[in-house]
């Protein structure tokens, strides 16, 4: 999408034509800047410190740094062992397990001096999928979007409520959640985001409102509490999030507090969608409430990085010295509570049934 | 109640036997201070800018700061414009009226050399009046704490979640949602608050984590996003809210997000309480959608006051440049997703008829 009117993907090959360049998401939102990776350790570290976050990129990257390697040596050990060390660098990240899998697969059976080109090329065809699997959501989406506006007065904006950052920037364009809402917006449809801030890390305030003002989209930060307000008073049109896992029976499992939003949309009648592609559904799981939510450290909780006025970066703390905290990062929404699935293959009621329809091959 | 092992309450004649001491409640939770107030002018700086704050509290210190001025002048024209003076302070606090006309009915028909000593008399009355209004309120929800703990396993915590701040520091002493947890607490039952941070103000981390931990009661602050996912957990055994103000119907007017955590109650199983004392119910209205939503301004979204590793404090700001934010200070909660309301007479029905049978004077 874009910033300040110029086109960006996440990552991108260099103008060198074998390095690449990323967004440096550390940064954001109080700095825009470009990282250059020129180096599989380059890759590595963008990764591990979150220069790049967001399953689909991450994966990206991983598949860019070992093509990289392989230009230094593209022997099978070298494979072996560049793909494990990429694969440590989040340990949890399933997508980057997947994607490095997929470069594997790419360039095994291949003579060694053939095997960078197809590395290249591999890599290029993912970040290119990736677009393509996210602007197949947004135009699914964007059926959706388009029958609200119907109903609204002309000129009236469609009030989209997203949490958390499930934008272009967690993607290589597009995003998941914030797809829909890029095309329609460029379609010429008046939209407008309510942005939850999105504690403890504030990726709502510090991604998703960045993302969307960059590329021109009007929005506004609210703190998480006030959804249901907003809700209640008629000031949404439908909720939008991302998901990190979908169940095969539709719960969801999400940013922690998305349970909240779905909770208050079901209470007001307000339409509650989940964007995402079908990597992120867990066919071997047939209850949310197995997930096991990921507990993270109390900092997050305790402590918040902000701008001084000079615009330097500092970290202050926000509760009394000493004060305990609890940090758990995800929740669960019932699928009783998902009016639908939004997938690059269309829209699902978010059930078993629904998903064994879009997915045949799979149920 | 107790900070560092001594009992305080937030207001209290100094031992000069006229002017008044304050806990500085600008400076927490960073930092624990004693203002002392020596005149009219700076009980109404303190009652300005926060350095007291919750209803009651403010109620009181306005009545000292009366007694101070009548100190210097107990005239007609002096009670007027002293009370004109005190009452524009804060504008839409309802209570800070009512104990200015309190004193006023105290001392204007008395000679001017009795008005002194009537009015500190009837300040004093005013704050152990409403030392003795929590204290019930404690009363009343100890017994719905006791009933939860006789089914827990012997030594196992009863786990209450609280929004906000209506602690004993909005109050004299005690608090309203925190009186039943302080005397369970203090009778020896095993007690665990979850600490709602309470987004924008941090009215939970900085003041409700600061009190429980200074009387000693076990508590986790988590952001307000966690609670949903808490109570799915069987983490939650109930909460317990303040409130503004509660409609003669049961609908209840609290901090933003108020809403968000009755729903995730209401749909997992757990009791929602509200306490309140009596003079919280507004029973000219029979529908809490009918209150006006006080709009706060963007900063208090997008910046962020905290404490840096040298102990100095500063304000942060936490969104891109020029990110727009909305703040809508409270929602309401219908009442039909509340358990009870905690009053100092009893606990009611959130309805018509459960505050009528407790107030059958107001029905």
């Amino acid at each position: 999408m874009k910033i300040d009117g110029k086109h960006y993907r996440t990552i991108w090959l260099a103008a060198d034509g074998w390095s690449v360049e990323v967004i440096d998401q550390t940064k954001l939102p109080h700095k825009f800047e470009i990282a250059s990776l020129k180096s599989v350790e380059d890759a590595a570290h963008a990764i591990k410190t979150m220069q790049v976050r967001g399953a689909p990129l991450i994966g990206v990257t991983a598949a860019y740094g070992l093509c990289m390697a392989l230009r230094d040596d593209p022997s099978d050990i070298s494979l072996d062992s560049e793909i494990a060390f990429l694969a440590e660098q989040r340990p949890t990240a399933v997508n980057l397990r997947w994607a490095l899998d997929e470069m594997r697969t790419a360039v095994q059976n291949l003579p060694y001096d053939k095997r960078v080109e197809a590395a290249y090329a591999r890599a290029a065809r993912m970040a290119d999928e990736d677009v393509e699997t996210c602007r197949l959501i947004g135009e699914h989406g964007l059926k959706i979007i388009k029958e609200i506006a119907a109903k609204k007065p002309p000129g009236e904006p469609v009030n989209v409520l997203t949490h958390c950052n499930a934008g272009w920037i967690a993607c290589v364009d597009w995003g998941t959640a914030t797809a829909p809402v890029y095309m329609a917006h460029d379609a010429g449809i008046p939209m407008h985001v309510w942005v939850d801030e999105t504690r403890p890390r504030n990726q709502g305030a510090a991604l998703t409102a960045f993302e969307l003002g960059s590329h021109g989209v009007p929005h506004t930060i609210v703190v998480d509490n006030a959804g249901g307000h907003l809700m209640q008073h008629g000031r949404v049109d439908l909720v939008i999030v991302g998901t990190d896992r979908v169940t095969a029976n539709g719960d969801v499992a999400n940013k922690i507090g998305t349970y909240l939003k779905a909770l208050a949309a079901k209470d007001t009648g307000v339409p509650f969608y989940v964007a995402l592609p079908h990597t992120t559904i867990d066919w071997t799981l047939d209850d949310g409430m197995k997930i096991e939510i990921e507990e993270r450290g109390k900092d997050e909780v305790l402590k918040m990085p902000g701008r001084l006025k000079d615009g330097s970066v500092v970290v202050v703390e926000i509760a009394a010295p000493g004060s305990p905290a609890a940090n758990p990062a995800f929740d669960v929404t019932p699928s009783r509570l998902v009016t639908g699935l939004i997938t690059e293959r269309g829209v699902a009621p978010s059930t078993r049934e629904g998903l064994s329809k879009l997915y045949p091959e799979r149920a």
